[in-house]
C-alpha cells in the first residue's frame, strides 16, 4: 500500500535536487532516482550543501534542520525500489517528451493503483504524455518554476481522462508540502504561467523592435518597478486597489488597454534585430561564464525574499 | 539662481506624500505646496508619521533620520513659494489633464528659465501637457509607480521639443535621489510600463473569458511565481538565464511565443462576464472598507523587500 507522505523523484537535476528540499523540509519520505548513478551523487551531495547554505542563513523552508531533512531522502538504485509505494511520483528528467514518456512508462511498472503520477514539463500535455498508458487517468503535469524550493508556485494541469480525485489529492499534497498549487481547468497551449511569461516576453519584443525604449532600460522594469509590486500582489488586484475597484479601473482604462492591444498589431517572431539588440545586451551584462553566479545570486534573493513573505504571512 | 538639490512638490496627495520622502531622505531641499491648506496640514502629518514608522522598523531610506529628513521638507503657502528658485519641480496633482495643464501654466510664470517641469502622469503625453507654453522644452513626464519612496522606478518621457539635457539632467536628479529613471524615446500610447502592464492585464482577462483557470488561482500566479522572480531580474535576463542564453530561448521556444500570439485572437474588452467574474473575487477578497488596510500591507511588504534589494546590492 502506498504511505500518504511518500514521495518518488525521478531525475537528479537542478528540478529534482530543488523538488527534494521541497518534499523533505516538510518531512516527506523521499525517494530519489536518475539513470546515471554520478548524477545522483552529485545531485544529492548538492541537495545537502544547499539545504547547509540556506540553513547557517537562517533561510531552510519548514520546521526541520537541514541534517534532519536530509535523513527524509534516500537514495534508490532502481526505478523499482523507487516508485514502489510511493504515493506521489514527480518525474524531472529533461525536456524531452520521448524521454519522459519512457520514464512513465517504466515508473507505472512499479506505480500502485492509487498512484500520482507527475510530470515537472512545461509545455506537454499530459493527454500526450500518458496517451496508452494503463495508468493514464493517474497523470498530470505539475509545473513548478525554478527552483520550486523558493518559488512556491506549482500549477496542476489534467488530461481529459484525469481521475479527478487525482487532482484534488495532488493540490492536497502540494500545499502540504508548502507549495502553491494552482489548477488549469483545462489543456491549452503555454498552460498559465507560459502564457502570461511570453505575453510579456514579446511585449519586450516589440518595445525594442520600435525603439521605444533600450534594452537596459527595458530590464530595470520588472526588477525596480513592476516585479516588487507582483512580488505581493497578483496583477488584478494590483488594479483593483490602486483605483475604486476593477470595474472603476475598467471604466478608465479599460479603453486604453483595448486600444494597446489593438496598436500592438500582429505577433511578432523572437528573431532579427531586436533579437540582435537584445542578445547584444544580456551577453554583456551575463556572459555564459557568469550565469552560475547569477543563478546562486538570484537564489539567495529567492530565498530572503521568500522567507520575507512567509514570515508575517501573505 | 536655481540649487541643485532644490526641489518643489505641487500636490500633497498620497504620491505628492511620496516624493516628498523620496527627495527629503536624500537631503534634496523640499518646497511643497498644495492649493488646499488642509491637505497640506494632512498630507505634511502623514509623511511625517509614514517616515517615523519606517525609521522605527529600521526601513527609511538614506542614511537620514526621520526627524532630520524631514526638517528638509518646507511648507509653502503659494505657488510662487513654491516654485521659485527650484531647479525640479514635480507636479502630483489628480489625474486630470486640464488641471495639470493649469498648475504648469502658473508654475511657469514663477520657475527659472533652467527649471525641470516634470508630470507625474501616467499617461499624458508631454507634448500636449506643455503645448503653447513658455518653458515648454522644459517639459518631461516622470511616472512613478506607487509609492516611490518603495518603487523606485520612474519613467521619463519627453515631447519632440523637449531640450535633451532635461532628460539627462533630470534622469541625474532623479538617481541622486535614489530612484532607478529609465527613458523612453519616443512618446507612445501607454508610455512603458502600463504597455507592459496593460498586456499583462488582457492575457488575464482571455484567461477568465476562456474558463482556463479560477480567478482565485490566477491571482496566486505573480506573487508566489512570476511576481517573484521578476522582483529581482528583468523579463528577458531570466529567459536567458534559464536556458543556454536567449538565442537558445528563442530558438526553443520562440514559435511556441509566437503560435500563443495567434492563437490569442483580436484584442479583449475588460468587460463583460469576465469582469463579473473577477470583480466578484476581488470584492470578497478585498472589499472596498478594507483596501485602506491592504495598501499598509502592501507597502509594508515593499519596505521590507527594498531595504532587501538595496541591503546586497542589487
Amino acid at each position: 500500500m502506498t504511505q500518504y507522505k511518500s514521495v518518488a523523484l525521478i531525475g537528479c537535476g537542478r528540478i529534482g535536487q530543488s523538488w527534494a528540499i521541497v518534499f523533505s523540509t516538510a518531512r516527506f519520505h523521499v525517494r530519489i532516482f536518475d539513470n546515471m548513478p554520478e548524477r545522483l551523487d552529485d545531485g544529492l551531495a548538492s541537495i545537502k550543501s544547499k539545504m547547509g547554505k540556506l540553513e547557517e542563513k537562517g533561510l531552510l523552508r519548514g520546521n526541520i534542520s537541514a541534517a534532519e531533512a536530509f535523513k527524509f531522502i534516500k537514495r534508490t538504485s532502481s526505478m523499482d525500489q523507487c516508485v514502489t509505494g510511493a504515493s506521489y511520483v514527480q518525474e524531472c528528467v529533461f525536456e524531452n517528451f520521448d524521454l519522459k514518456r519512457s520514464v512513465f512508462a517504466e515508473a507505472e511498472k512499479y506505480a500502485s493503483k492509487d498512484v500520482i503520477l507527475a510530470s515537472s514539463s512545461g509545455d506537454m500535455f499530459p493527454s500526450r504524455l500518458s496517451e496508452g498508458m494503463k495508468l493514464k487517468d493517474r497523470i498530470i503535469v505539475a509545473h513548478p518554476l525554478n527552483p520550486p524550493h523558493l518559488v512556491p508556485l506549482v500549477e496542476i494541469i489534467a488530461a481529459p481522462w484525469t481521475d479527478p480525485t487525482v487532482v484534488t489529492q495532488a493540490r492536497t499534497i502540494l500545499e502540504d508540502a508548502g507549495q502553491v498549487p494552482i489548477v488549469a481547468k483545462k489543456e491549452t497551449a503555454g498552460f498559465i504561467i507560459c502564457r502570461i511569461q511570453h505575453t510579456v516576453t514579446a511585449e519586450c519584443f516589440k518595445l525594442i523592435r520600435d525603439d521605444v525604449i533600450s534594452v537596459n532600460d527595458l530590464e530595470k522594469l520588472m526588477p525596480y518597478g513592476l516585479g516588487m509590486r507582483y512580488a505581493f500582489m497578483g496583477a488584478l488586484e494590483a488594479s483593483h486597489i490602486n483605483t475604486n475597484g476593477i470595474k472603476d479601473f475598467c471604466s478608465t482604462y479599460g479603453e486604453q488597454v483595448y486600444e494597446l492591444q489593438k496598436e500592438a498589431g500582429p505577433p511578432i517572431r523572437l528573431e532579427g534585430p531586436p533579437l540582435e539588440k537584445i542578445h547584444q545586451h544580456l551577453e554583456q551584462q551575463f556572459p555564459r561564464n557568469k550565469v552560475e553566479q547569477r543563478h546562486e545570486w538570484k537564489d539567495q534573493k529567492l530565498a530572503e525574499l521568500y522567507k520575507l513573505k512567509n514570515e508575517t504571512g501573505n
